[in-house]
């Protein structure tokens, strides 16, 4: 009996505290399995990055601004990742029948969401640099 | 000289808002250059997984609870992950001298700062996976 309560106790983890600013107490693993497919997509390497572009505009962003930006990515690299993100719902992918011809990207809402935490994230890495 | 006057005015970029919430207009490929270390040392392989269990606690994580949260991970790459994440300054590592030896990590002020970084980015993956 003692055993069966104590299993009891053991799964009541606290709750996560859904005021936007915490998972004290959650459960790590939990967390994990909730996290796993876009924990997948964001931590590619090159996704960050592809971000990058997108955290300086609030225009859609040239496939062309990719390139020149993400010089240690391979143009295959490149291609594969943002049709990753485009599929992941966090890009919407734009083509215009025009000589040269003129790909964009643009952040989806979902998308928007992402890129504020990312810009959090490149905020610290800058302080953090300097 | 009209070309000198068009370099002049392409480095003329907007200045990046220090007002925490935008690099809107900033040159991407400096940001990337300033990002650089941070970011090779935040995207590589296991490093946002063994910030989730440190997500989840106020205390110090134990070694065990790494290894029982990041299921994917080998010990040698959770091992090495945390030693880099101490050289970059965002861990501190304890050990106590027990039977069973006991070794902790908890979070340093830059590494604080990181985690709310990560739990925006962990709630925004949480939110979409559902």
């Amino acid at each position: 009996m003692e055993t069966k309560s104590n299993n009891a106790k053991r799964r009541e983890l606290p709750l996560y505290k859904d005021d936007g600013c915490s998972f004290e107490g959650y459960d790590p693993s939990s967390l994990m399995a909730e996290t796993a497919k876009l924990r997948n997509l964001i931590t590619k390497r090159g996704t960050l990055e592809i971000l990058i572009p997108l955290c300086c505009s609030t225009s859609p962003v040239r496939h062309k601004k990719f390139r020149e930006t993400l010089k240690g990515i391979s143009s295959k690299t490149l291609a594969y990742r943002l049709q990753e993100l485009e599929k992941g719902g966090v890009l919407e992918r734009h083509s215009y029948n025009e000589i040269p011809p003129r790909v964009e990207y643009r952040l989806t809402p979902k998308g928007q969401e992402l890129v504020e935490s990312v810009i959090a994230l490149l905020q610290w890495m800058r302080k953090w640099s300097m």
